[in-house]
């Protein structure tokens, strides 16, 4: 049947009955291709949620000003914001979640998803333990694709905040089931775990059902960049886990090979679901810029926010072409409120010596700081990696640091990779707060129909009815209030 | 003779001569009574320009958060951003300075001031040094009253960089001398030391020049509240230096009589201004966030950025019964990016904490933490001014400090008020990147007439243009240029 007319006979479709659909049936029921069903009324007919995760106003400036110093242009970003003519709506939002001021991933991504705040570390599950209806399903119901692209495992909390509900964040492989018993079309990331029938533990093979249902499998970057022109979904894991920080990335042959970006993905996901349905909604999401901010990273933190930038870049441009489109644009929470601060050279020393380098001190220098560590490859972890030459000051704090002879003040930043982090502010004058999200008021920006709904001031679950009601779906959760149905309370 | 019937005569003026006006002159030219001459052509009358010195993200967001939690209402500026029928405009801002990408205050205030980026360090003094005309005279020149009313010495750097052109910002008596010259009528704060002839390195009497000129003196509250009716200028300063900080001052009897808050200070400037000219232009700084943020205090920062928001609030109250009125609020750049991380009680029990606080560590703990210090003293002054119980740990940290035993990684907080401020962390998880300027891009929001030229992304210098263009009063700096008046260049 289609899925606009299932709706306009107003049958109790499998959502508002609380089950799932599968892939398969999606596939059955043949919904529009994507050129065809406009809605021509001003609604948006595509929406498309970029989510750059723990991202502190310190990441987006930093990530900004040493573009321009490196390439004499801003980010995509910030250009938008420049454009005048390009009405753009910013405002900032209030991200706490139900039980705490500073949310987490989880919290944060369900209060998009389903419109609740709900406790920290659960995905769109209410106190009750009501499951709520998220955004993808609501989405799917009503005839539109529904993708989900990201830089870590697909699993993880904030695209699973768009399409899941579990209790726990951490239960990665049930929300792996869920993506394919709820039939979503386009998911791209990392996650091979959740997947693989040798991995997971209850041995599902979830690729072989997906197949079934008519999903082509890719696993690597030139499978994506090859991706024909059909109107099938796709499910594409590019590493077991997550994919690797940008900047370790591009300095391995390897990961070069066999990963695409996070632009490349978003690309990928945004052709094929223009041929899916009647219109889509898309999160993308920037997800190791919180992982990097976490380890205090500097290095993992910009390059990556860079390359969530370049997919900020590719959405615009799918937005110029079809102007149907409301592109959201923001983060979940701030992250260690990094930033660069006034040093010796007035800034442009920093970023000259940020341009040299070669990989994330997550990778490449703290797993050898343990208590065995010579003075000798302290000094060349950091020239290697970093190109920096540390001080024997440097050196020897962090050889006592390993051998419990040295400590930080800051029980939460006493920790080797603070530690690295501070040697790393010694030479770059950027540093941190600590390793973990802090409670900040968030950047939100939005663009094309809808995007007036954003004002100055947002509270997060508001973004979820901006959605509906921008896609002109609102009506699919009204008729459900209408009758009752809890999950929609 | 009239102002602007002066103006419209285009006869030379003293400022296009680059003469300064008197304080006498400017009484003597009569310039028109506030209720009068309202110019009615949705154009602004009077620009009431608000700035928290040095305001990180995590400043804004922790006042407001702290404040709803206490009293359960947000500050006036979130409150504004949440008011959809009164429109206000927002945006980021870029404070990148002439020299650096960090500004300093000087250079920053000066890109409002004058429409130029200076360098560092500079007041409103270009690279070849040119004189740069700044808002104040411009707006005199224009019949408008002009007010600078501040926390920190009046002739700091934020207030000079609206009215003053000195080289360096050190040059405070010159800034002095340079506010009687120019003939400003309302200048409120601390700074008796640059008035002084007791005080001033050249004996001269400022505070009796400006009474020539027709200026009421007043140094203590009390003063200040009992403000008459009339329409002359008023030179207030409450202090030797810098005013308290606000938890200081709510907690020391002597200064709470003496020393008026920036709200009062606001509201008697803007009574009398309004009776002064043909409107006004008012900076008011809440200059102390700034110095609270340098010195890594939680509670200075906190009360000061609150002091600053009811100022805010007695400024949009203003705004309503004067809608011809442009507010615009923002700061001159971040500083220690400072912020609440996510803590184990989920954030209520760490305002729980700050609410408790008697003073700023800077006035109360600091000062004691020498080389003779004891352990018992260490942990007195904790318990007394922030009622924190520190443990051993944390004691021996600040007494191994003090005495050379130990240091911070982080050459920037490598000093004993980092090290307060890290003991205090591990208390309320509130935490600095260090102890300067970031290089975030700032938060900026304008309402009222003129507000509407303010985008998503504003660059500094632009501001300056806007409050001209605001006031109907471009045309003074238009005319100045076709003259080819070097000093408009």
């Amino acid at each position: 049947m289609d899925r606009r007319r299932f709706l306009q006979l107003g049958a109790a479709s499998p959502l508002l009955l609380g089950l799932g659909s599968v892939a398969g049936e999606a596939r059955a029921q043949q919904r529009q291709p994507g050129n065809a069903g406009s809605s021509g009324n001003g609604k948006a007919r595509n929406v498309i949620f970029l989510v750059s995760d723990g991202m502190s106003m310190g990441t987006l400036t930093a990530a900004d000003q040493y573009l321009y110093w490196r390439d004499e242009r801003h980010t995509h970003w910030i250009d938008l914001y420049m454009q005048r003519d390009l009405p753009v709506h910013r405002g900032l939002m209030d991200m706490s979640s139900r039980n705490a001021m500073v949310t987490d991933s989880a919290a944060a991504a369900a209060s998009w998803g389903c419109g609740h705040r709900v406790n920290n570390g659960s995905v769109n599950i209410g106190p009750d333990d009501e499951e709520y209806p998220t955004i993808l399903q609501i989405a799917r119901e009503a005839g539109k694709a529904t993708g989900l692209v990201t830089t870590t495992t697909v699993t993880h909390a904030t695209p699973a905040g768009f399409g899941a509900n579990v209790a726990s964040r951490g239960q990665e492989a049930d929300i792996a089931k869920q993506y394919y018993e709820r039939g979503y079309d386009v998911i791209l990331g990392g996650g091979n775990h959740y997947f693989d029938p040798e991995r997971r533990d209850d041995g599902e093979d979830l690729y072989g059902k997906f197949e079934q249902a008519g999903h082509e499998i890719i696993r690597d970057r030139d499978a994506l960049l090859a991706l024909s022109d059909s109107d099938v979904g796709v499910l594409g894991t590019f590493s077991n886990w997550h994919l690797p920080y940008e900047i370790d990335r591009l300095h391995n042959e390897q990961s070069k090979q066999s990963v695409p970006t996070l632009a490349e993905m978003t690309d990928a996901a945004l052709q094929r679901l223009n041929r899916i349905g009647d219109g889509f909604v898309l999160q993308v999401e920037g997800g190791r810029v919180d992982h990097a901010a976490h380890g205090n990273d500097l290095g993992g933190l910009l390059f990556d926010q860079l390359a969530f930038d370049d997919a900020i870049g590719v959405a615009l441009a799918f937005q110029q072409e079809h102007p149907d489109t409301l592109v959201i644009i923001t983060t979940d929470h701030g992250n260690a409120n990094p930033g660069f601060q006034a040093g010796p050279d007035l800034g442009h020393g920093q970023f000259e010596k940020l341009s040299r380098f070669k990989g994330t001190g997550l990778t490449h220098i703290v797993p050898e700081l343990n208590e065995e560590v010579s003075r000798d490859t302290i000094r060349d972890r950091f020239k290697e990696t970093l190109e920096l030459e540390i001080s024997d000051r440097e050196t020897d704090m962090i050889y006592d640091f390993v051998r419990g002879d040295y400590e930080l003040p800051y029980h939460r930043t006493n920790h080797i990779r603070s530690l690295v982090a501070k040697v790393v502010a010694n030479h770059l004058d950027f540093n941190w707060i600590g390793r973990s999200h802090s409670a900040d008021y968030v950047e939100l920006a939005a663009t094309g129909p809808g995007a007036e709904q954003v004002g100055p001031f947002t509270k997060n679950t508001d973004l979820h009815q901006f959605m509906l009601k921008a896609l002109g779906i609102e009506a699919v959760q009204e008729a459900a209030n209408r009758r009752g149905v809890r999950v929609f309370a």
